[in-house]
């Protein structure tokens, strides 16, 4: 097995090769200068781990892998428009450096440009590929959708927080997962199955990020604590203490919720202790432990020798002990 | 051989009966919406005449002719947001009724959708049809990219515009027979031929635009005459007329182009005294009739009864004399 540290070398490598065209360049150069800004080219890595863990060949999905991340970064250059965003890594964004027309329309490209790349796959597998590849790209835009719209609603589910995050970043992992498992010669079942595993692990991931933004060691974690909590973003921990909170906690939430004067850290405070008094850090582990369970059970159905699910198992379990 | 107007009431009809998600509904509305305010439907019709002229059933071709049309509204629904439209055929643009990022993210989630159209074609012919659709999506970007690029610049070539409108308008042309002539059973050679006829009479189509906006009768071209002149859109006529004119209709034409306080009628009026001491209509009507003659001359060379072959020259004549 493949390190996915080297996978992710071969992916940058690769993305430092993708040639576009040079006219227009206002089409063009802002694809390379996205894919420049890197990232951990997670997605595509993890499409060539599923390839190699069935014995296939990796540079045969090589291609397909390198789909997933143009079709991720068309994402972040559509979404940074929306969200309104300066910076993307510390770097510019696109709409910001050249103008939001430019960032319009050579995202839309990217997206062709993905499709381009998503078809260099054996034509027996073309139609299934691309069926995956359009459900993955349909449920990231539906999440991305559902995602804006809960910004403007104070009536968020658990269940409609925990559909979201399938479909805005789930699902690419399972997407990216089950079509290097195809390339690599896995049947259905199986491919389906770490499908399974990528989305379930995906929602895990998020559940945790969003538990680290709260309680996580800024250090290691790398972002701004309580970040979710300045920006009122709606995360499963405040979703659940809004579900949860009663009489005077409610109100008071509430209070912070709509109070714009409030100090940053007076604000994070103020919430930490709200979601502390309701147990909220320890629903939202379990809730994560039962994603991650239902990932791991997906691999133990997996039909592969046991040290390549011991591979996909520490492979799960350095994702999720970022913290503890 | 159907007629066109019967194969653009097909295309309504199922049109009118695609069926797209309920939820989110802010990502799936504007879908339905836009392609409720209708058009034509010539782009799709054209792809199921082509088919039915190689003796294909219409109905095979159905799928990838809803694609084109999915296509098309995508594209339209985006440039509104970069040309800050505020109504498409007297209807309010999508961005102006939600706003722009549901119109970015919907339009997104359409280029998606045609694709999924696109591939409910036999699996012999997926490959290919995929890429020429590739082909003419990325064509489409690249014209649009180059048109915006035109309106900051004052040294556009004549060669340059028509490239622009090829990549714009005419190529999904193209695109639309190749692919019908193809479900319809063509070979290639033919499939490419009818493809050359469509963009070359794509681009005489629009040359004849661009003369029409000064020279048309206004009751039969249906837009404001001069509309081109008023807005120093970069025409055939005002490119051929910047680079024809010297001395004073030099500095004339400059001088009209810089100044905003001109009445509409007067500049109207000015810009086409210049183009006739230059004789441009009559230059950008032979250029006109060169496609034309480049398009019939395609036409010819393809391998259909002769009759066939008349329904296609009765197409395209009743297309290229809307005026005179």
């Amino acid at each position: 097995m493949r390190k996915l540290e080297d996978l992710q070398g071969v992916i940058s490598k690769a993305v430092d090769k993708l040639n576009f065209p040079v006219h227009p360049d206002k089409l063009y150069e802002p694809i390379s200068y996205i894919l420049s800004i890197g990232g951990k080219r997670m997605r595509p890595a993890l499409l060539l781990m599923a390839c190699d863990l069935f014995g296939g060949d990796i540079d045969e999905a090589l291609s397909p892998a390198l789909a997933i991340e143009v079709f991720h970064n068309f994402t972040l250059m559509h979404d940074d428009i929306m969200d309104n965003a300066p910076l993307r890594r510390g770097r510019v964004t696109v709409h910001e450096r050249w103008n939001q027309n430019v960032a319009i329309l050579s995202g839309d490209v990217m997206l062709i440009e993905g499709y381009k790349l998503m078809m260099k796959v054996p034509d027996h597998l073309l139609r299934q590929i691309l069926d995956i590849f359009n459900k993955t790209a349909v449920g990231v835009c539906e999440g991305q959708q559902i995602d804006m719209d809960f910004e403007v609603r104070s009536d968020v589910a658990i269940d409609e927080y925990i559909e979201m995050i399938r479909l805005k970043t789930a699902v690419v992992l399972g997407g990216a997962l089950k079509i290097g498992a195809l390339i690599g010669g896995a049947d259905n079942k199986d491919a389906d199955l770490l499908c399974s595993f990528g989305e379930n692990l995906g929602i895990a991931f998020q559940l945790q990020d969003d538990i680290l933004d709260v309680y996580g060691d800024p250090e290691k974690f790398g972002k701004q604590v309580g970040g979710d909590i300045i920006s009122n973003k709606k995360t499963y921990l405040l979703i659940k203490a809004l579900e949860l909170a009663t009489g005077e906690t409610a109100e008071l939430l509430a209070h912070i919720i709509a109070n714009k004067d409030f100090i940053n850290e007076d604000k994070v405070k103020a919430v930490t202790a709200i979601y502390n008094s309701l147990d909220i850090r320890q629903q939202a582990e379990r809730e994560m432990q039962a994603y991650a369970d239902k990932a791991f059970a997906a691999l133990d159905a997996i039909n592969l020798p046991e040290e390549h699910k011991q591979y996909l198992r520490d492979f799960a379990d350095g994702l999720m002990v970022r913290e503890n």
